[in-house]
C-alpha cells in the first residue's frame, strides 16, 4: 500500500502517523518525509506492507492530522489520462507504446489534437482521437476541449507537445492536473522557439522541462528536467532532433513520478520523492 | 541533530522511535528509512530540530529497539581521517584543499605514504606525512602502519590511490572504516591496470568506484560510482587523465556521504541516503 | 554528400583525398579523421557540399588510396534492417515508432521472433513478423532465419533483445552487420542475468551496451554505452525497469550512429565520429 | 605538433593545407574541421606527427589561405595565466594544485584578489598574490589591475570567482583572453544570486558556465557548461555547495580545452574540438 500525506508541519506528526500504522499491523518498508521549514509544510510518502480498509485508515489518520491535511491511502491505482497534442509524434508515441504494453502506470482514455496529423497513430493503438481545431474563436474551442476532457474524468491531462497556450479558465478547471513538456531547461529560453534561441546563444547544453501548468506561461512547478550536450556542429534543426529525445525521456520520467504518487505540489514548487 | 539507527526490522519501529523524539520535543525535518525485505534489516537517518541530552536520548531509543541495534545520536561531529597514498596526487590534494578550508567535514590528522613523492604537498598544508616503505617484508611494514594509524584514532582511513594490497589482518583492524577509490566502474576491470584493460576492450565509458575495503580485493561494499564517456581518440594515457578527474570526484562524493552519516554498511552492500 | 574511407595509414592521404574533392568542386563542410597509430589505420568521414557522379568519384578516390581501402560515396541512403526479438517490447517498439514516422534513418523490412508475443505490435504497424521457434534443433532454426534474412537483403540485423545465442555460422553470414543490445555496461556483468548480478553486487549504476556481434559472446566491438544511477531502494525488478529505458536509448543511439555512417569497425574496436 | 587555422571558407582549403603538410612529410594523426555555413567561416585543428620549422610552415600555409587567416603552428606551448579572485577558494585551489603538479597545461604567474582571503593559499604554493581592493574609485583600481596583468604578459586571464563586473575598457585590453566561470547554466539565472533564483524557481538542476568575457555581462561566448541535479531537499545554501563542485569542474574543463588549443571564438560563439 502507498500512503501520501501533505499538511502544515507540527511536532509529533510522524509519531502519530506511525503509531496508527503500527496499530493496523502495517510495516513501513520505505518512508520519505520532508519538511519545508520556510513554509512550515510537511510531506510524507509511505510504502507499507500489510492490508487495511482504506477508508477507515484514512479517517483514522485524519483524526491526528491538521484539518487541512490531504491524505491518500492507495491513491487511485487505476489512473486515467487524457493526452493533448499538435503535430509532433515523439511524446505521444512513447505514451501510446507504454499504454499498449501496460507499463504506463495509467490508462490513456483519449487523445485530443488541434491538428489531425496524429490521428492515425492513435487509430493504430485503438485509442479515441478527437480533432478540435482552433478555427473558430479560441474560447469556443477551449470550451469544447474542457467539456470533452471532463466527460472522461481523467486524473491528469498530459500536454505532449500541445502548441497552443491555454487560458486561465482552462487551467482553473484542472488545477495541478495538467502536465506540460517544455523544450528547454527552464527558465532558460522560456517562450517560443527555444532551440532557435539556444542555437543563437551558442549554448553547450539543451534540455527539457516537465512542469505543472499554471496561469503563468512556462512558470509552473517543475517536476523533472534533463539536459543533453550539444556543440558547434549542431544546427537549430539538429538541436530539435536531439531535443525530442530528451523531451520524450523527461515527460516519461515526470509521468512515472506523478503516476506513482511521488510528486507533491505547493506554492510554485514540487517535492519529488524519487 | 542527526540520528542514525540500524537494526533488524520489526513492526512499530518508526512509531516507537518517533514517539520518543516527540516526547523530547524534537521535530523531524527530514527522515530517510529503508527496509531490506530480504535481509529483514531496518535503516534510518533522521535530521531533527531541537536539542536533547545525547546519552539520555540514545539510551531511551535503545529501550525500544532490538538488542543488536546500532544507534548514533549526533555521530562524532569532529571526525578524524588518516589518508594513505602512493605517488598520485589528485585525490590527496583535493582532500588537503577541503581540509584546509574547513569544508571536508572531517580533519586530516595524518598522511601515510609508501613513497615520498607526496611529502611536499603535505608540508605545504602543515599536515604530518609519514613515509613507510615496503622495503622490508610486507607484514612488518603493515604492522608499523597499523600502529601509526591507531595512534591517531581516526574514524576513517582513506586510501587515496594507495597502490598496495592490504592484508586481511590490516583490514580486520579497521572494519568498515577503510575507504578505497578504485579506478574502474567495478566489477568491470577489477584488478590491475583497468585503463589499459578499458583501452584494449574499446569501451565507450570509463569510471571510478569508491568502496569499503574488505578481505576480497575490489569486492567490498560500493559507496559511490561515476563514469565519464571516452572514445576512439583516447589512448590508455588520456584515459588515465580523464579517469583521475572522476576518481577525485567519486572519492570526494563518497567521503561527503560517509562523513555526513548517510552510509550504512551491511553484508556486502551499502544503504546510502543521499 | 557523405563520404567514408577506411584504409591503412600513409602520409599524404588527406592531401590526395581533399585534392580530388577540390577538383570536383566539392566543399568540405565537416571532416572527421582518425589515425590509430598502433594499428596504422586511417579512418575518415566527410560531409561535403556539391554534387558528383558517385561511381566516378569513388573510382577516382581509389586511385590514390591503398589497395585494400574501403570507400563509400553516399553509402546506401535507403538502408534496410531486419529486427530480431524474443518477448520484450521496448526496443522493438521504439524502432517501429521511428520507422513509422520516417525518422529511423532506415526501413524496417521484417521482424523475426522466436516467440509470438510481439507479433501484434508488428501488425499494428503493418510490418511483416515471422515466428521461428527453436522447437527443433538449433541449427535448423538458424538456417531458416539465415535464409529468411538473406531474402530481405538487409544492411543490418538488429538484435532488439533477442535472447538466444547465435552460432558462429550465423554470425559469419552477416559479418559486422549484426548489432546487439546487451543489458549491462560491458564488460561488467557479461553473461546471463546482469540485473540480478548487479543487484547482488550492490552497484550504484547499471547500464547498457550496443555492440557488433562476433563469435565471442558479449565481446564484440562496442558502439555505444550509457549508464543510469541506481541505489539501495532498487530491487532486481526495478533495476530491470530502469535498465529497459537505457537499453532503448542506447540501441537507438547506436543505430543512429551506424545508419548515418559514423561507425567504423576494425579488430575488436570501433571508431565513432559523433 | 598542433596546428590551428581560422579563416573565411572557400573551396580547396583542406586540399591546399594538407598538400603543404604532405610536402613537409607531416602525417595527420587527428584532424578536426568545421565550417559554419551561415557565417562562411572555416576552422581547423590538426595534430600531426613529424617536425618542421614553425615559422617557415606558418608562412607557407599563409600563402594558400585567405588574407585574414589566423594560423598557429605549435601555439605557445608554455602558456601563462593570471588568475583573479575574490573570496571563494574552490576554483583557485584547483588551479593551484594542477599548476603545482604540472598538469594545468599552463603556468600560473600571478593571482590578483580584491580581498585578501586567498593570499595565504597562494603563499602555500609560492605564487605571487596581489591585493587590489576597490576602495578607491573603480576606474583607478582597474587601471592598476590592467597594468599589473600586462606586466606579466599572460596568454589568458582567468576569473576564478572574481565577483566584480569589469569595465568595457578592461575587457578591450584582453580581447578573447578573459575566461569567467558563471554559477548558472546560462542564460538561466543571469545576473546576481543565481542559486537563490534557482531555489525560488524550484528547478531540478543547477549548473555552471565557463565563457569568454565580453562587454555584455554574462553574454560572452560559451566554452563549457555542466549541470548537477538538485531536488526539494536542497536549500539555497546546499545548492551553493553543490554548485561549487560543478563550477570547479567546468572551469577546469574550459581551461583544459582552451590551453590545448581546441577553442575558436567568432562572433558570440565558440567552436570547440573536444
Amino acid at each position: 500500500m502507498i500512503i501520501t500525506i501533505q499538511c502544515s508541519d507540527q511536532i509529533g506528526l510522524v509519531a502519530d502517523i506511525s503509531r496508527i500504522l503500527s496499530e493496523h499491523r502495517l510495516n513501513i518498508v520505505s518512508m520519505r518525509e520532508h519538511v519545508d521549514k520556510i513554509e512550515r509544510m510537511f510531506f510524507m510518502r509511505l510504502d507499507v506492507d500489510g492490508s487495511a480498509a482504506e477508508a477507515e485508515l484514512t479517517n483514522r489518520l485524519e483524526t491526528v492530522l491538521p484539518i487541512e491535511a490531504v491524505v491518500h491511502v492507495n491513491p487511485s491505482p487505476n489512473k486515467r489520462i487524457v493526452v493533448m497534442v499538435t503535430k509532433e509524434y515523439h511524446c505521444l508515441a512513447d505514451i501510446l507504446i507504454r499504454n499498449n504494453f501496460g507499463t504506463l502506470g495509467a490508462s490513456v482514455v483519449a487523445v485530443i489534437g488541434n491538428h489531425d496529423v496524429l490521428e492515425k497513430i492513435c487509430n493504430r493503438f485503438d485509442i479515441p482521437f478527437y480533432l478540435i481545431t482552433y478555427d473558430e474563436e479560441k474560447a469556443g474551442s477551449e470550451d469544447k476541449i474542457i467539456e470533452l476532457i471532463k466527460s472522461y474524468n481523467p486524473d491528469f491531462v498530459i500536454l505532449a507537445k500541445f502548441m497552443r497556450i491555454l487560458s486561465s479558465l482552462f487551467v482553473a478547471n484542472f488545477k495541478n492536473k495538467i502536465i506540460n513538456i517544455h523544450h528547454s531547461f527552464l527558465p532558460a529560453f522560456a517562450g517560443a522557439n527555444p532551440y532557435r534561441q539556444a542555437f543563437e546563444r551558442g549554448v553547450k547544453l539543451i534540455g527539457a522541462t516537465a512542469h505543472f501548468v499554471t496561469d503563468d506561461l512556462d512558470e509552473g512547478p517543475i517536476i523533472a528536467q534533463q539536459i543533453v550536450p550539444v556543440n558547434h556542429s549542431f544546427t537549430a534543426q539538429s538541436m530539435v532532433k536531439s531535443g525530442k529525445e530528451i523531451e520524450t525521456a523527461v515527460l516519461a520520467k515526470a509521468m512515472d513520478l506523478v503516476l506513482t504518487d511521488r510528486v507533491f505540489v505547493y506554492k510554485n514548487k514540487t517535492v519529488v520523492f524519487e
